[in-house]
């Protein structure tokens, strides 16, 4: 059998094996996903799919937790080409800056309220929530008060979640989880924080 | 001592760790990063760095090799609000749809000199080549031929490169790798792929 052939067949039982897949999947309803691991690409792949939302001009909701005392190219680009997506900041910056637990949790519940809206807001197809895991982590927040919002949230609305760790209980109310890996990363090397790549 | 000290005292810990090693990584240059793994997110996280670099004014080209075939709300945001952004597609879906060797390598060639003309521009901050694993893994393009193109891209340019796979040798010349893995999968439970978040 030739090289050629033996591809073909290879590729026809992957096709196979794929269809049948996707035959099978056919619940049609929004989904819940956690990007969460210490590697590089949570924050940016929450945003690769706010894009790819934004190419079905789907309505998009987006709450960063900590983020907002630093450049945040991501969230330039949303204000200045699409102020049809409901931003919003907590803008503390990392906690570890601050070290005032009582403030963070004050800016943690404030910043709660706005995702929580979005959370009972049927319009909205996407939702995301940057960095929460980290207010579960430091109890700046409720667990069962964030699971449950995310978990009765309106069945079309999808959700995003990304932040190391996070927690079962949180685990285990996401569709899909990811656990993005540190293999390597150019910092260790030396290279410095790249604006447009890493903020 | 009260537990808002410990706090502190933990937050001040963390922030000097942290400050130290931003102070270590001061090399300037454009970094390689590659996303792999079997787990979502991986080509949105590609995407994300587009909407970052954008933020920012920087200047983009995207290379998605395999795409093309099938809905895309990335590519369809980006040629319909970007068009400033250098985009191209090899268009011939899936390999395991076409099941033609030859067919597939002659595309991928072709697709690989619009990669190759981006990695030569200077004008370019970041290059996003989208599922170019595959077309290592597949033989569809010379490995030596496509390690060299990346590492012999401008200093200040960036590049991403996704997909599964992708050898040692790529691994070697990037400077960040997360590997996405797959802890949980919405299609394992029967939920369609839906639109805007995984296409």
């Amino acid at each position: 059998m030739s090289s050629d052939q033996q591809h073909k067949e290879k590729m026809q039982k992957q096709k196979e094996k794929i269809d049948a897949n996707i035959a099978a999947a056919n619940i049609e309803k929004g989904v819940a996903i956690l990007l969460t691991g210490n590697g590089k690409g949570k924050t940016s792949s929450a945003f690769g799919m706010v894009l790819r939302s934004l190419g079905y001009n789907k309505k998009v909701g987006v709450v960063q937790f900590i983020k907002g005392a630093q450049n945040c190219g991501e969230a330039d680009y949303l204000r200045a080409a699409c102020p049809e997506v409901e931003l919003y900041q907590m803008g503390t910056g990392f906690t570890w800056n601050t070290q005032d637990k009582a403030a963070d949790t004050r800016a943690a519940e404030k910043t709660w309220l706005v995702a929580d809206r979005m959370l009972k807001d049927t319009s909205l197809d996407l939702v995301v929530l940057d960095e929460l895991t980290y207010m579960l982590g430091y109890k700046y927040l409720d667990r069962d008060t964030v699971i449950n919002g995310i978990a009765q949230r309106p069945p079309e609305q999808s959700v995003v979640v990304t932040g190391r760790g996070g927690g079962k209980a949180l685990r285990d109310i996401m569709d899909t989880v990811s656990e993005v890996k540190d293999i390597k990363h150019a910092y260790k090397s030396g290279i410095k924080a790249r604006q447009g790549v890493d903020y």
